[in-house]
């Protein structure tokens, strides 16, 4: 029995270990296009940032260690061709040669690639010219150059998600001056506004420049700086602005990267993701995906393209199980993220208001700001939290909050989590038995204060156990 | 309509609030022994240890703003008796004088007293003497009193348990030697020694002098010094020691206080407590009783004997909802517990191994440790988690944590909570949708590591939805 791996990110070394883990007879290789297998993406930006010296610290694992298990590492190794038929995987190795990789199971973890807005330039700049996608290590190792090379002053980062926040920080780190650029009205548009809104001002008080509702519509090289136009439509009258800067990073989005499944004859759906069943099969014989490359189930929504490392890692590892000949189900996404920006810490977990009123349900969302602890004890900061349930069952919808890292923020939303997996209703909040001490919280959670304000508004009748 | 509760504490509030909240034409008194109506006692430790600088910060909502909402604070009132089929309290007020009020319902919240080993001359020596029990605000006082006045430098705190801990803490903190002596062989023996020890070696760590497994037998005063004589049994070969100290404080845990509701013919479970409903009704006409006084419901355990705020919050809304017509019931206790001593925080939820033995259950309890976040960020501690699952069902029974403050042990056990309060199994621990993001998480939770343990160990079949 050889199962293969078809990419050495979360999913595909997550579906390696696991099949290792059920069966130490089983052949495994990972074949990956780079050199990094089971590095942690995520964990860039403190490396551009400083606080990660060490690229090799990336690594989840390293190398000689998958390997110790006895998973076989093909790196430089780009899969060209899936032949379903004979059970074999085409690809070009290191030396460039061309060779065919029999396997018995194969699980597909191609992950996701940039998507890039339509700017004008953007298809003839590059790395060489200080502009940047960021996604692989290999992206941050030009970006890395980039800065010791040129040593740029000030930085254009395209895009406020996530990643654009994330490296917005860890330039101003860095000693740069960074313009955070924005097509939608708000940072984080994942996040209501009277959320997001805290973080920006954290950007703006740590010196970074947030420009939202402002489209970047061209990029040109002007000697060694790059100029960037774009249209602020914020006001009523919209204006172009120029910004000046030695870099620019465009981070706006990933899309699955599903080439080879598709060519194999693999269904797609969401957002073009190949398409799979909660076993992580794709319908093509033998044939498992995972990861970025996949639609995802969603517990509230059903199929989504939610592109995230700990469904990677969950969805790899039921895809490795059942590869093996397991009947293990993925559980379901809700979604729940989290991302630190400098002391501010917001997270997700569940949907939104206007994502709950697209799925056809009716929802309720209300706003509570509360003491992460006890506010005689030093140090207490706000918490806000959003709460969205359903004004027709009563049912827990989601969970928005922001505060503090001191606050616990992400771990509060795991509550959230925990609780939304389980299908409670907002009330069950207020009768669940956390933890209190001063220092550290409230005799009523925030989130209880939250459910509180939530049924004192809501319709839905009152739910209990 | 007339409610009335008897305690000033977190349960008898909570269901004046709560009563207030429903319905603002109801009247509602609150009648109190002492001058403190709605004082966090939890907090008694940092008010000690100086952090918290006023003790009328210690309110959790000062008198004039529960009076504000409509709602009769009586205090210096003690209540004599309950006369059930007349439906009134007699009490003495202020003055001295007996007085007899009228209710329509009756809250019980007397809470708890302390219980006092059963150490030679402790009936005779009190705080005049520097011999200290602490409970209320008055206790409190008579501490500070001590401690300004005679200027101890050596205390011996008898009991380490969650406020031991917490005064041990706090006595260090105010720049004095602090031995802390317990008859248990462990610190905090609510928690599995693997967990306890950590907190014991920062309390060492801090200069806190520990001595587990001692029994004290006898405090006699000498002059201006305590003499502590006690019995070490942690050896083979018991041997006497004796300490001095100038201050002696005993906080050996609590037991309901229920003359009162007894000598109305309230009828008593656990421990001593008063039985009630989940809709916290006595089973006496129009009389309702909550927390520390009463049998709480443990949502695994049934009845129990659980004295806590949180508890006491939840139990006197429900109890201040039901009074006024209302059907609500007390959702259940799972023990949550959490206690901070210096940078140490531990935490449980739920039952442990033996716990769930003397229940009948077939537990299996496994132990892990793992970083709080990736440990390439800087800043990574170590997260000690034991986990409880039944081996014949894969549910989860119960989670002890242990680790730093800036791990976030206090949140994370609530996820923990929220799964049990579920009912969920440890398999699907691993399968919560947690938040993640390297300076703060890791892909698979701790809690999640520890799942996975549990089922690599388990015998129970593998439970998934």
């Amino acid at each position: 029995m050889h199962l293969l791996a078809i990419g050495g990110s979360d999913a595909g070394i997550a579906a390696a270990l696991r099949a290792r883990e059920l069966d130490d007879t089983v052949e495994v290789t990972v074949m990956l296009a780079d050199e990094f297998p089971n590095f942690s993406v995520c964990g860039i930006p403190y490396l551009v940032s400083g606080e990660v010296a060490d690229w090799r610290d990336l690594a989840h694992r390293r190398r000689e260690e998958i390997e110790a298990l006895g998973i076989d590492v093909a790196t430089a190794t780009t899969a060209l061709a899936i032949d379903v038929a004979a059970h074999r995987v085409r690809s070009t190795g290191p030396d460039g040669a061309e060779r065919s990789t029999p396997y018995d199971r194969l699980v597909v973890a191609t992950g996701a690639t940039p998507v890039l807005p339509p700017i004008i330039g953007l298809d003839r700049l590059g790395a060489a010219d200080g502009v940047h996608a960021l996604h692989t290590m290999g992206d941050t190792f030009e970006v890395l150059a980039t800065l010791s090379e040129r040593r740029p002053e000030r930085v254009v980062v395209v895009g406020a998600g996530y990643v654009g926040l994330e490296m917005a920080e860890a330039l101003t780190r860095r000693g740069l001056a960074v313009c955070l650029v924005e097509a939608q009205p708000q940072v984080l548009s994942t996040l209501d506004p009277e959320i997001a809104e805290v973080v920006a001002a954290t950007l703006v008080e740590h010196g970074v420049e947030v420009r939202t509702a402002t489209t970047v519509r061209e990029i040109e090289r002007d000697g060694d700086e790059l100029v960037v136009r774009a249209r602020d439509h914020g006001a009523r009258t919209p204006t172009d602005v120029e910004m000046r800067a030695g870099l620019v990073l465009v981070v706006t989005g990933v899309a699955p990267d599903t080439a080879l499944a598709r060519a194999a004859g693999a269904a797609v759906g969401a957002r073009g993701a190949i398409r799979v069943d909660r076993r992580m099969a794709t319908g093509l014989p033998d044939v498992y995906a995972a990861g970025d490359c996949v639609v995802t189930h969603h517990a509230l929504l059903g199929e989504g393209y939610l592109p995230l490392g700990t469904t990677a890692h969950k969805q790899g590892r039921v895809a490795g199980e059942n590869a093996l000949g397991g009947d293990r189900r993925f559980a379901g996404s809700l979604g729940t993220q989290v991302v630190r920006v400098f002391e501010s810490v917001a997270a997700r977990t569940g949907i939104r208001d206007h994502e709950a009123r697209d799925a056809g349900l009716d929802p309720r969302t209300i706003g509570v700001s509360a003491d992460d602890h006890k506010a005689y004890y030093p140090g207490a900061t706000r918490v806000e939290v959003r709460l969205t349930g359903d004004d027709a069952t009563g049912r827990l919808l989601g969970a928005q909050l922001v505060g503090t890292v001191a606050s616990a923020v992400h771990k509060r939303v795991d509550t959230a989590a925990a609780a939304l997996f389980s299908g409670l209703a907002v009330d069950e909040l207020s009768d669940l038995d956390l933890a209190y001490t001063p220092p550290l919280g409230s005799p009523w959670d925030v989130l209880q204060v939250a459910a509180q304000r939530w049924r004192a508004e809501a319709s839905a009748p009152p739910v209990a156990r």
